[in-house]
């Protein structure tokens, strides 16, 4: 199949029809009734979460996945660190024309894979195609509709826990080795988190999933947002070798690395034993790497003193998620 | 305000933060609850819809509104053709490097704008920016929530009435006339179109709005899907005389063309009057076109004899919604 996209099927008229069947062939939806191409439906009750992100990444295709797998994880992700079950996720594609087919249908195939995987449908989508030179490749939005119990926000208290799910920022550093022509054994740690957080969500007070602007960005987003202080120490943050040689090597700061596939949950001290052990059981490098402290801003313990970690600013790695 | 827009405003930091901020502030939501800039939360008891489109159009200011009034619209009318009342949009933004703030700050008064009428709030949304040219300007998604006490969708028979809620094609001729650097009177149909079919939805029986392949693919569609035969009588269709000269200028067929706040209807004979009634007070254009009958496709009665109205295919005019 060497076929390319072309204008005609993001047009609305036959050839559009023809690839939309395509699509609808390899994501059968079954609880959510499809009305018409236009929307999909669903008998609901109770707590509804509502989430959109649009994804952009450079190279398409990366050791462990491509833009489908992040952009399938992102939606579900952001719904999972809500305590939210994901029910169905829309796939929106925008293609430049003359992007190859079967590099679609190999995107189309992996989300169709973790769909099915995970038992979270696709239940309605669109495609544009714009005009070769208007866009790069491909860009596309997953929006997201999930089920709560209870919407993971509790307080938080002087003395709580914070646990990191995996090893941070292999994302990232996988995208940055790919554009560097860089060789090495890195792989994306994106993957659906909702296993996960359900496994702990009876535990913890609050998660936040890491993407852009890593670590760094999701810690002081939950310091501010509870008003405290996030003391963290550096020696235990959970980071493969290869990730750290690969900021070192280029002279960066690893903590603003993107994950897809990692968060951040706190706990009170009493329960934090027990959602390491669940959470080990899917990565062996979850860790408690710090506490919650009166005050504000994210202080990290280095083997050379005390230092603030701030927002990120600037471009950090931009286009990888 | 010359500033333009930044990577570093969609790289998940600081400075994304302060845009968010601003976008926040513009957009008061209600009776959602947003959770932590991740999603947006409801309760929600009932039949829910859910739909979603991206936009991409050139010019992305034109007559008569920009790329943010056909991205509320688009999805807004997705929902209310199914006969849902649309409850929620989110609104996720892909931006190029350099794109004036002053240009997105329109966009966005615009979409708030539409939102503050139609009491339609925008719930969550996701900013991502792209290098300089990766993209063309900007590409929106939208994607919405809805609920219906019961979707339009009852069979439909032989003798029901066709009709088309107003003047058809303004927008892509619009479009058109601007590309081309023409001067017209002409301006975008675009609107949110709920109010209307909240007004006939006790009497219609479908409902579909026209964008993409226009008039054309709407009926073939409708016709397709219920096994009828469409039968249009041509000088019934109403088109404003500017339309219908710039498609004779250009040598084009005006089926195809685009509208962004137009549908079509289909109700049985005896409620016909009463539904042009109601929609005529909206737009004094809306006609009954011709009637549904036993057979397939769509047959036009014109004025030198009966032809068949195939699916649009080919470029048709892309980019315009």
């Amino acid at each position: 199949m060497n076929e390319k996209i072309s204008l005609s099927e993001g047009s609305g008229g036959k050839e559009m029809q023809e690839l939309i069947k395509k699509f609808r062939e390899i994501f059968p939806i079954k609880k959510w009734k499809n009305e018409m191409d236009d929307a999909a439906s669903l008998q609901f009750n109770g707590k509804l979460l509502f989430t959109t992100d649009s994804y952009v990444v450079t190279p398409v295709f990366f050791a462990g996945g491509n833009i489908g797998k992040i952009a399938f994880c992102g939606t579900v992700n952001d719904l999972a660190v809500m305590g939210a079950k994901p029910l169905g996720i829309s796939l929106s594609i925008v293609l430049e024309e003359g992007f190859p087919k079967k590099d679609l249908f190999k995107i189309i195939d992996t989300i169709a894979g973790l769909s099915k995987k995970t038992g979270i449908p696709i239940i309605t989508g669109d495609t544009k195609v714009m005009e070769k030179g208007s866009i790069d490749k491909i860009i596309i939005n997953t929006s997201g509709i999930g089920k709560a119990e209870k919407i993971l926000d509790e307080k938080i208290s002087n003395g709580d826990r914070i646990i990191v799910s995996g090893g941070i920022g292999e994302h990232a550093a996988t995208l940055l080795a790919e554009r560097f022509n860089m060789k090495s054994k890195l792989k994306t740690d994106s993957k659906p988190l909702w296993n996960e957080i359900n496994a702990v969500k009876k535990y913890i007070k609050q998660a936040k999933d890491i993407t852009r602007g890593g670590l760094a960005a999701v810690l002081n987003e939950l310091a501010e947002k509870n008003k405290k202080q996030f003391f963290i120490e550096e020696e235990k943050i959970p980071i493969k070798k290869e990730v750290r040689s690969l900021a070192e090597i280029l002279g960066i700061d690893f903590y603003p690395f993107a994950c897809e596939g990692r968060f951040v949950c706190i706990c009170n001290k009493r329960n934090s034993k027990k959602v390491l052990k669940k959470l080990k059981k899917f990565n062996p490098l979850a860790r408690e790497i710090g506490k919650v402290k009166r005050g504000n801003g994210v202080i990290v313990q280095t083997r050379f003193g005390k230092r603030i970690l701030s927002w990120p600013s600037g471009k950090i790695v931009p286009r990888i998620c």
